[in-house]
């Protein structure tokens, strides 16, 4: 009852999404307690329109993001809601009866693709039950071959028990997941800003937020391992996005400007973590020209930087990102192979941020990449 | 009436002072609205323990301070009320009647010193009255002569119209005071982090706070000529310090951690701003054995640091706040005076932070300073 | 959302309507704006146990109906909703499609005659639309040949658009309905003792709710023309029955208690109002032995009162219910009938009240009575 | 926090008031609880106006009881408030220090007799100090000395302990002081509608009302022995009166528009309540032209009226108030005295309730009174 975002400012938050480097954002449409942010038909008296903030807080975003930004608009859906009467009934037949995901998550599945077109379907709250009571398959022939977003719409995996990680679109896994290894088919790390809520905690202290370089962290080892990263932010009750959570998401946004491409437009590169140097992580840019060294930690005391992986020819050439692009020095670290890279002339105020840094490496084997899916 | 602090964690609050790196702090006892942070006996229902937060919110923040941290406590404390009707009434007397100063005023402002006995008493709200009508020398003949904190009080120039940066304790003048040359009366600059606002307001982004480089700024500029500083910031109604204030605080700690010498112990120079590289600000140690040249800004390309203020002599020795402390190389900018500093061989990983950069200089002329009051 | 009743007493309420004499409770489980008192599974978060009251109003005060007294239990029950979003849409298609009748009307009429057990079902609600959209009839053949109160619910006539006054069980017609002359088909005059309010108005006065005279007129010319009184109160938001309500309740009780045997046990009479004496109206006892003639007004100057219908005969008894019962003098008016009653030693002591009073006749003619249906 | 009285209408109090045969109102200007009804500048911001209903509810009443009607305006005003922290100090100084009569009491008695120019004022909350503690005295000089009522005023006894019933203006001694029989001073019986409350209770149920019978109890038998009645109904925390109290205020304003010669311009007789007929008290016209023997129950079976105190001459004549004055039959109880009236010919038209009834008589003896103060 104390939720009415009464300061939501969709043009803001679309900006500061924008500023962020987001390519695609995912609003939630309905969370797991049902409240849909929508004015559902299927959700009388329960949702955003009717209680509380008095909007269509979904429409309005939709609006903004496209009228604003280039970003890629998605949404968030819980199939189950924790307290309906229909779901509890449901489960208590084990299921038998589809009494919910026809009266309810159908319908509105639908009511939500037909009015915001969103090119990404996040599915969640499917694990009680199959695929076969949520009637999935039937919602998925329908996306995919009638639906107006049928061309261009993404869907993840959480779509029925058993699903996550084995079957459907981009695999979510569990929440947070980031395997540390490259996995060939395309994957998400979802975490949050603040370590342990989904959604926004007013008694929630500086530290209980991650760093911009654990930020930083995240999505340099998801992209370099093949992942894609979605990041969450929880609102607070009167509709803002919280300072510190701006401020991360334009740090993160100050850092790609600088080091994007490194990210954006990357693939897998043939090794991810650095055996030796375990601060460092590659990606490679699509045509196989360049390969990035993502290094987290500079902290240490030293002029010269290791990288076991690359193998280095009379070509090999060496720039940080972000700086004025003077090669740096470099030898081989070896007969077999690695660089080590000359950084004792690396100007202080050539660095863009002391966040994380990136090395893009020209004229270096291997240069065959992981196949990607 | 949504005033309730029902998070409020004095430890807490306590703790991240301390983090600060600051040297007391001043609650604020009763703002221009009259409201009391603690129970006063002249203020029945319009405090903090009969309506909102049900506590004695300026008791246990002074106990949570005490029993913590070595940070002297201080009150901040409204002379005025804007809608107090005894106050009204006097201002439309011309102030010839003095209802509300013997009614209200003074005998709260001894309740707070003899329930707190607070180190500092930072006065406002006198403006519109003479000291005449608020009784002011009467009050501060009390608190310097019979008071519990006779001994170690301080206060500030707010007592009456035509007091401030006239008479008084230390001069606070006009919020955000910060004159930008040497002051030789005690001052200080007081100023909030959320750039237009004393208290927490919940619509302000992330653009409208200050940054930790401009907070910086505040604090170099204003010590470097012979000011103390007070950094506001504002709870919010639920008794929380936002995340994005505590993240401030939390920096200027680790700055002050590495670089505080410049700081706590200083006394002004002979000069304060280098006339030649605007970005340096001058304090010297209190022994007068080292100067401290802070430098705000490292963004330009550049090996050297250039200061005009010093005169070197053959045992001149430089070195780098926060860094491994190996002396830096140097050489005269001429004949005449100033001091090259080289920086091309300081290593990355031995910056504290990119925000704001500490040479402390010994072995230079001229070292005689100016007389601090 | 200011609906609480948190003062709700169930067991008060019986006791109250007990007191009244009532014979039947009707109870409101869903009005226009959709509302349930109940927790149905078909008005998640829009019903009395999620929201607000968050108990089972309905099923409490059935428990205490049940529990403590001998009144039949019935159910008003709103058709359509003014805000549901199926239903804007059915009205839209011209009520050619019929979403909200199976996906919310019928399941939750089901579920209410399943959990409840109503003896009656008092339908509202539906006059925007046909007797086909809402399929009534397949409602009520399911109550009166399958639902557990087959064998004794009776329902009124308000099930589609052209059905009251016209088809169905009781009719209810209008608002208010009380015609003012016999009708032969089972009837039913409901109104309000707040004159213009169905619900619980703050700002009623006293002058805006009826007297007990203006109720017992209602009740004694309803049931003189062979109808049933449906008397409305609305409780406040806290649960209550408001005082001045229990006090018209109270006191329509302690009529009854004298003079209950003119209506409860009565038939129609040939005759109704009386022509010539327009402040009399009349019943009759089911065995036809006798005739009640029920006296609105008793305010005039007169020690005669004058009966212009009935026609007397030599064994005539005439006694005035409430008093001793000692007979009363009489004689006839005209040699064509009427009778004249001397009240001239009726005593005050002996009046149950001043409201209205009730002679009974025995040994009159005509005693052939109207056909009730 | 809930006492907003958003639907408060004075004209439509003062109407009510009117309408009930009131001669004088006492509205309550402070209460135990210390919130003031008036915009008090010794109340800051725990007044009507600044806090709740946002106006002045004390000026707007005595406005429209000005304007309105003939009714006497006064004020009820607690001296002692349960929670102030200067009054709790005091009183644990044994009420040696005096910093709440001088800092709140006088004051703001000063300020409503200056402000509303009350023609009563009904202190209370005086007991736990003495009159010297509240210096009542120095109050009442003024208020009958220097004060802009001091001509017209009228007071009460409850100005300190032991006060009351022994000195001051009018006594009420307890509250619901009824005592049977003579008191010589000025007194006031001071009761409640609801039983129970001062304040009005949400939960109360008709049975915990007054009936009007019980209340012209009370008014008959105070007047009967010398006192005035003062009738206290609570409003609602939404301003209004409630209807039942408002039917009970318009049921006694009927009954005095009929019987009123009995109450308004009567003295104490020489008899008060009859010896011999216990449901009799009397009351005499200040001319000593007219006893009024008021009779409380006529629900016995008789037709005879025995009236034991008056002694009867031959020119001795027997009216009832309201009926249509026709002297009524009677003859000598015995030959010491006492009279017998024949009501065996009063008709129930001429009754104008059955709640009590007045005989007047003429031409009886003893004609002497007591001595009213």
């Amino acid at each position: 009852s104390q939720f009415r975002a009464e300061f939501y400012n969709p043009n803001e938050w679309a900006d500061i999404f924008a500023a962020s480097g987001a390519k695609y954002v995912v609003l939630t449409s309905k969370h797991h307690e049902g409240f849909t942010m929508w004015p559902s038909k299927y959700s009388f008296n329960w949702n955003a329109m009717d209680v509380g903030p008095k909007r269509d807080l979904l429409g309005d975003l939709a609006n903004a993001i496209r009228n604003r930004t280039d970003i890629v608009f998605g949404l968030y859906h819980s199939m189950f809601e924790w307290f309906h009467p229909l779901y509890l009934e449901d489960k208590k037949n084990g299921f038998k009866t589809q009494m919910f995901p026809f009266g309810k998550t159908l319908p509105e599945l639908k009511e939500i693709v037909e009015t915001y077109k969103p090119s990404v379907i996040w599915s969640d709250g499917d694990w009680e039950a199959s695929d076969e009571y949520w009637n999935s398959t039937g919602f998925l022939a329908w996306l995919y071959n009638e639906s107006p977003v049928r061309d261009t719409v993404v869907v993840n995996d959480r779509w029925g028990s058993g699903i996550p990680c084995q079957h459907g679109g981009f695999y979510t896994c569990a929440d947070r997941y980031n395997p540390g290894h490259l996995v060939t088919h395309k994957w998400e790390d979802c975490f949050t800003i603040d370590k342990s809520s989904w959604g926004y905690v007013r008694t929630s202290s500086a530290n209980d937020y991650l760093t911009i370089e654990e930020i930083l962290d995240q999505i340099i080892t998801t992209v370099s391992t093949g992942g894609n990263v979605l990041i969450n932010v929880g609102p607070t009750s009167y509709g803002k996005i919280a300072p510190i959570f701006e401020e991360r998401l334009r740090q993160m946004g100050s850092w790609l400007k600088v080091n994007g491409e490194a990210i954006y437009s990357s693939i897998p590169w043939k090794y991810q973590n650095d055996t030796i140097n375990k601060n460092v992580w590659y990606t490679s840019s699509k045509d196989k020209e360049f390969v990035y060294a993502s290094l987290l930690d500079w902290s240490k005391n030293t002029s010269e930087i290791l990288l076991g992986a690359p193998v280095s020819s009379s070509s090999t050439r060496v720039t940080l990102l972000g700086s004025d692009m003077v090669p740096l020095n470099w030898h081989p670290a070896s007969a077999s192979g690695g660089i080590i890279i000359d950084v004792s002339n690396v100007k202080i105020y050539s660095l863009a941020s002391d966040w994380a840094w990136v090395f893009k490496l020209e004229n270096i084997t291997p240069m065959g990449v992981n196949k990607k899916p």
